[in-house]
């Protein structure tokens, strides 16, 4: 890389540039920023979790100075327990809160004695390598939050992600609006931030605006409140029992993240309950149902969450019932709306209240609207942006932003990144180099990395029309026939109503292999036999069905 | 069915209940409404189309006095070529333009000739057996659309589905509401009404505020401006062709859907544009960009529709570069957010402007929302109410919305049908009495029904692991392994990666297969071999991976 630049990439990831995982280079030393997951596309078939491809860090783990964690959540700390061990295991450093839930994890792929884990606080400096890093509290959906400030020799890296203004957090710790003010007297390099709510307009409402619509709910609910809402937004659990004690109800935690988070923040502080608040499913019912609160899981709509479950009466300790109110305190996040959809319908089927959707205001984002990016931007002044966490349009309409509050930012100084784009910066300089590779890892079931492109693809192609296996036995030194055809299908068409198709596919397969059998016997070989049934048999059902199964040749050699 | 009593039922269909028929029954006569297709969910992979069921009808075509259709949408026409010939070819009553599209469709499937196809005017009552039906204009996304009333001995029925009451809509011809002032004088028995934007409070806006903003982009944009909006929407498209007489450009249709209602509606005079307004694909190079307006297909983000291609560089006339402003006129529908999303990225990519989502007023819905449908409900003021084209919690809000407005409407007579739900009424009484059969039939390929639920759950299963086929010969006289055992997989691993699960997979079927040969050799057959194959390699892999494939076990009994 060229000397006294500052180099920084967005590693691969799903959908949004950099969401993930940030490498920040200067001479022979790198800091990674964050280190999280993806939750699959919906054409991802079968998989579980998707990790940022760190191949560009492969050959230079030596280099690797540290990990900065900016908060909790999954999309920021998911990978590590993944992805430490061919990191180096550098050191990770992190707010308390941060870590609290990184140990959870590392105990759980029993990796908690082997990384090492520095607690950070969110007002004093330190180094990494010869990076002096500045960390700074941001107001975000969860707790002990921070952006920070790298200063290299080239100049300054700010890194301010999944953050907004809100100045009345639930927790009393707004954005650090001094600590911008500060980085921006010392002439920032380069701003990385976050523009996934850029199609907003105004500002992002505060999270205490919540308060105000639980206790409207809680003040005249007849019945249980069940209010569904992420496991990791600490500040909306906090809420819910604020609203459950100012109107005298217990409140339970129920699904497994939700139960693990709210532990963690209640032994931390970061969450606070009376003495007898917080009661266990097997105590509900020692109180009658006006006195009871639920907060749980579920509000994405997937299907073995405690929501979906309660909606499902599939929920040991509770199952909805009329005279119940549900909460659904979120957002679908985009590809989540039909699930969502269907849970709440399930809802309103038992009887259920459920007070849900944007005119409920009973959920508002942890990400900067239009007004904070535009502020945040003006403050900083800084010579270089790159807008990324949103899709391409998202950054796209964050440069015409950015450009519409100042002649000083144009389409050279706003970078839109690519995945992996190598962008270098010194002042006065800045573009894009090179690129990394950014293929995607996929975690299906207990292992990394054996489920890819092609296994993805294959069941795209059985997903869509099914297979069909043609098994036949060949006697190889006399090329005939004297097995089979057989045929066996699934995810084609109904096989019993079907015999005069299979029977026709049989026909062209002994007509194909006839053929065959007129060629030099020197011909005859298995593989030929397969790629031959497999193109006869594939037109012929297209021709018959227009459909495309998978046509699988099994060829026994006898 | 019991005597002087008129019988409605919604035939089961996706998701929302009797959107797309209904039956309307009294003595030994049945009347059809509407007859369309709906669109598969996401996880009825595979699938093209869903057609209602008509098991109930089977035995009873030689009741079936008349079909009738109140528009031309998919949702309400698009069975008819399918089911016609299974209903016993009944008549088909509908406005000139339905028919127009209709007979497309009918041509197509080379039923024009066999389908009595009865144009009707919006105004006058005519007979269909001894149904008395007055259909009235309704303002919907479509023009020449329909609602109906009909009398029978026990009362009348109102049905009334996909409206709006827009007071000036694009055509001129608002919601006919002195026929139903007229009807509310003669006390209705049943309202059948579509309540799916029951969530949404006040009115929704008519059509022609779309000009406006229309109007507003054509005075700015620099270059082509391309127009993706529902190939059904005729009003918006002739509000394209309006904007773009009115600013000097040239309109190109794209698509095929788009290209054959549009020339259908200009043909029948639904859709009015000057000599020369309207140019064909290879005209548009004659003309510099500022002079072009194109109305595409694909605004639900459809791979293959117009919009899709050129954002992908795939349409040959057209492909999307920086200078053109893409207007996306419609809202997703639910599940097509995702791929909406995908289709706008591309085309910020490509340096296009692109003008979206609810902030740019460029799309309104075609269906009421709360203050309209109040209105309807009380001026009809029927004695009973189905409110239907929408989820269950669409129609349990409608009745909430119905109870307060009056007393009079309660529990017992807004009744929420499910799918198949039978229900009979008579001045002083209405409820659900039975319930028809409500299977899916699906539509894949060219064939219709033989693809099934079960076919569909394979599907599912071979989406989300993949499938192992273990291929074995075995000799049935002596039991012995003859041949492999080979394994073939696709969708589940990597297998070339995955050798020693391959290995140690065979290794288990052997052992599985020797256990089986200590057995007595009476108890050797195929099917008890598949079987033992099956669950031992199933319960192998699951160990091994967390995962579970479909196992297909085949045995070659040599």
């Amino acid at each position: 890389m060229a000397k006294n630049k500052v180099r920084v990439l967005p590693l691969g990831g799903v959908g949004e540039v950099g969401r993930n995982m940030w490498v920040v280079e200067y001479d022979d030393e790198i800091v990674i920023l964050d280190c999280g997951v993806m939750f699959p596309e919906a054409d991802m078939l079968g998989v579980d979790l998707v990790l940022p491809d760190i191949t560009y860090l492969r050959e230079k783990t030596s280099k690797i100075k540290g990990i900065l964690l900016t908060h909790g959540h999954e999309d920021h700390i998911g990978a590590v327990p993944h992805l430490i061990s061919d990191l180096g295991f550098p050191p990770i450093f992190g707010t308390r809160l941060a870590h609290g839930l990184l140990s959870n994890k590392l105990k759980e792929h029993r990796l908690l004695d082997k990384v090492t884990q520095v607690v950070i606080n969110d007002t004093d400096t330190f180094q990494v390598g010869s990076f002096t890093v500045e960390p700074f509290h941001i107001a975000h959906s969860i707790p002990d939050a921070v952006g920070f400030a790298l200063t290299t020799p080239a100049g300054m890296v700010i890194y301010l992600t999944d953050w907004k203004l809100d100045h009345t957090p639930v927790d009393g710790k707004p954005t650090n609006i001094q600590k911008l003010s500060d980085l921006a007297q010392r002439k920032p390099l380069v701003l990385i931030t976050d523009c996934v709510r850029v199609e907003s307009k105004g500002y992002t409402p505060s999270e205490s605006t919540i308060g105000e619509a639980f206790d409207n709910i809680f003040a005249v609910a007849p019945g249980r409140i069940i209010v569904a809402t992420f496991a990791s937004n600490i500040s909306r659990v906090q809420q819910v029992i604020d609203s459950a004690e100012a109107y005298g109800r217990k409140v339970m935690l129920a699904g497994r993240s939700m139960e693990n988070n709210s532990r963690i923040a209640l032994e931390m502080g970061f969450l606070r309950a009376e003495q007898g608040t917080i009661i266990r499913p097997g105590e509900l019912g020692a109180y009658p149902d006006d006195q009871i609160a639920v907060v749980c899981t579920g509000s994405q709509g997937e299907p073995m969450a405690a929501l979906n479950r309660m909606a499902n009466r599939d929920y040991n300790h509770l199952k909805i019932k009329e005279g119940d109110t549900v909460v659904v305190s979120a957002t679908p996040i985009p590809g989540n709306e039909v699930s969502v959809s269907r849970v709440i319908n399930n809802l309103f089927r038992l009887g259920a209240d459920v007070i849900y959707g944007g005119q409920a205001n009973v959920h508002v984002s942890g990400h900067a609207a239009q007004e904070e990016l535009k502020l945040v931007l003006a403050l900083l002044q800084p010579e270089f942006v790159i807008p990324f966490h949103g899709d391409y349009r998202h950054m796209v309409l964050y440069r015409k932003l950015a450009m519409s509050i100042s002649g000083k930012f144009t389409e050279e100084n706003v970078i839109i990144p690519d995945p992996g784009s190598i962008m270098e910066f010194s002042h006065g300089s800045g573009k894009v180099v090179g690129k990394a590779p950014v293929g995607y890892i996929y975690v299906d079931g207990t292992t990394v990395g054996d489920v890819g492109n092609v296994v993805v693809r294959d069941r795209q192609m059985l997903a869509k029309d099914g297979m069909l296996i043609v098994v036949v036995g060949i006697d190889m030194s006399s090329g005939e026939l004297v097995a089979g055809p057989d045929v066996v299908s699934r995810g084609f068409v109904y096989m019993r109503q079907s015999r005069d198709l299979v029977e026709a596919t049989k026909d062209a397969v002994r007509a194909a292999l006839t053929v065959r059998n007129g060629a030099m016997p020197g011909s005859i070989d298995g593989a030929f036999v397969s790629r031959k049934i497999k193109d006869v048999v594939s037109e012929f059902l297209y021709r018959e069905t227009k459909r495309r199964p998978m046509v699988l040749p099994v060829v026994m050699e006898v």
